[in-house]
């Protein structure tokens, strides 16, 4: 212990003194974390903001126990999804009036795929990318509905042939594994210039690095808010859509709250003119009065700040794989060109699942993804260059000790 | 003002005396409303249980915010679908493993109508109610999918042969205007004649009154948990599919948390067996902790008790129309006999919206529906006879003096 500790004393130097310099070093004490955790699951569930429960206790004492029904006007229930679709757009480059919030991100990226499937109604292909699951098997259902082709690529895969093509081209801008980050605009002008629409999955972008759906045209994006967001479990998620498609856009969820006159209660569906046509059902005020607070996060720090430190997070631990992790077989699976990463970083090793779990017995929380990556997320708003070094360092003490053949850490969880 | 005193004075005597004799009187108790409010709007949003708060106290402060990501595992948030979902199924007439808690009752509705279609892929017609709009939206969106027709009928116009033309018949249990209750078992039963499936929506039904589901075998049902189930604002709803039909449902919303591996994070989509197969993204969890402590409400009363004050309270508010407001042109819009009534009553008055409004303004919450109905609930578990009693001595005022002409009730809101 003593010989790691001087082992690795110059980079915890070095961190202390990159902590000291960091613009966003005050943003950690708004947010709630134990304080024996380093915490790298932030791209999977962002920490809890603190004005998360004063939000919720005013939401049960005061709106919803005392106001009632009459919170739909008073406490301003009817307006959330677009004043938080609002203020999330503005950290993915949307100026106001494309962004409402609501449901799940499974249930948008249904509606976003359906309804820009329609736009293109002499096209008969769906391009997605092999990223997180939910959207291929929703691309698949949506296919089947409409009569359509899926075809699964990886997004440099693009070819002008398959924009030419497509109706609908699908990518995650971060693959949730390797945290690989693409090049949207570039992606967007080669689907444009084959007249498909673009549609971007923003999971594991927003909140942690520039996103300028506007600059880049993009034309629909859709995205969760529990990551780097800091929405808490299973917050609702949100639809763009670009102005210029808004009014002919013509999505299948056609709840009564996307209704032109949603209490004028007549029997058939008028969208509304705006945005508010992405509204589908009566959405989750308090799930949404946490998103509300946790979004405060980001009321004192700039999303090019953010960016930077997320950069210089990961760098340091791309640096602290290749020098120390390599004797162990384990490799960096993240692109290092920094702007080819998101937030986040993946190491590959067949022993990947039992050392997470004895990273999680030593504090430092990532996460496991199949078959053998170790994913790390580093969500800047609330993690120091010195939590990147001691992480790194356990990381190096169960690889060195072999702490991870422990009988303890090999049984899989049934959700991780 | 002493007049009326001594006019309703019987009126107020005998419910003292009903209130003695309820076996429900110390429900209200654990409920939060405000002193100076009778809530007759909790078949729009049900009150808060007193339990609300501190169950999302613990769901922020220890849940969400100290053991972070493994809440999924350790606080089993990854099965709060199904163990909700099993708690509303003991409401609703549901044997364990038919009910999956999550989304909005818009997105449910369309999972059920386009997953009951597929199950009858050689018929062409969906057969919905003239009721709350959002169903007849969905039904118009899922027909036009699946190249199907739409017919809207009264639910006592069901014949048997729409019933053996229609694939699937959508009724809701409970008109939310008027408040009818249909004949849950007598209409299955007739729909089955006919080769068709049917499909109850129950959000003005589950928790005010007896619903059977696995008893009149019925095949699918929604609802959405915000109104008698105390789940609070946008609550999520449920869906509930006969155990003989799970293992065929399809269902258009394949997000990953329906899949039989979740975290296999596979290519291809392949439905739990389960009713987990319902499940589409990740859930919302905050709203969801609400919900499950809202729904202790119903630990100590049974559905028969509730459904008999409900009927009691509902027979007061028509006997008093019948006896003081016919001379004001007031008329019961709710069938009288008991077994064809809900939990909520309709007062048609072309006055209908300053009513309301000047009821509100005296603390006696209803709502209006267009074009001239006055909307009153009635929630059992927290409502006593004296409210009834107090509840329409005021409206008789109201009308008696016509407050209701005052200039400030005119003003319609955008929301009610």
């Amino acid at each position: 212990m003593s010989s790691d500790h001087t082992r690795f004393a110059p980079l915890r130097a070095a961190a202390v003194v990159a902590d000291a310099d960091d613009p966003l070093a005050g943003c950690r004490a708004r947010f709630a974390l134990p304080d024996n955790v380093i915490y790298l699951d932030g791209n999977s569930l962002g920490a809890m903001h603190r004005d998360v429960p004063d939000a919720l206790a005013d939401g049960l004492g005061r709106q919803w126990s005392r106001d009632l029904i009459g919170s739909w006007n008073s406490n301003g229930w009817w307006r959330l999804p677009a004043v938080l679709g609002d203020r999330i757009g503005t950290l993915i480059g949307a100026a106001s009036g494309q962004v409402i919030c609501g449901d799940s991100t499974s249930v948008q990226a249904f509606q976003a795929l359906l309804g820009a499937a329609r736009l293109r109604p002499d096209r008969r292909l769906l391009v997605i990318d092999r990223g997180f699951p939910t959207d291929q098997y929703l691309a698949d259902s949506v296919a089947r509905l409409l009569g359509l082709d899926v075809i699964r690529i990886e997004p440099d895969g693009l070819t002008d042939e398959l924009a030419r093509r497509a109706a609908v081209v699908s990518f995650s801008l971060v693959d949730y594994r390797s945290g690989e980050l693409f090049d949207a605009a570039a992606i967007t002008n080669r689907v444009h210039r084959g007249g498909a629409l673009m549609l971007w999955d923003l999971s594991h972008a927003a909140g942690a690095l520039p996103v300028e759906l506007d600059a880049i045209e993009a034309d629909l994006a859709i995205g969760c808010t529990y990551k780097y967001l800091n929405g808490g479990p299973g917050a609702p998620a949100y639809l763009y859509v670009a102005r210029r498609l808004i009014g002919q856009l013509d999505l299948p969820l056609t709840g009564w709250h996307g209704h032109q006159q949603p209490f004028g209660l007549t029997e058939s569906y008028e969208p509304a003119a705006s945005i508010e046509r992405g509204r589908i059902g009566t959405p989750p005020i308090l799930s949404m009065l946490a998103l509300q607070a946790g979004l405060r996060g980001f009321d004192e720090a700039s999303i090019s700040q953010l960016r930077r430190k997320s950069l210089a997070l990961t760098a340091r631990v791309i640096e602290f794989a290749d020098e120390w992790l390599t004797d162990f077989g384990v490799e960096v699976a993240t692109p290092r060109q920094p702007e080819r990463r998101g937030s986040q970083i993946a190491l590959r090793s067949p022993h990947a699942y039992p050392i997470s779990q004895a990273l999680i017995a030593r504090g430092v929380i990532g996460d496991f993804r199949e078959p053998d990556l170790l994913r790390l997320g580093f969500a800047p708003l609330y993690l120091s260059h010195s939590d990147v070094v001691q992480a790194m360092t356990e990381l190096w003490q169960v690889l060195d000790s072999q702490d991870y053949l422990d009988e303890r850490f090999q049984h899989r969880l049934a959700v991780t």
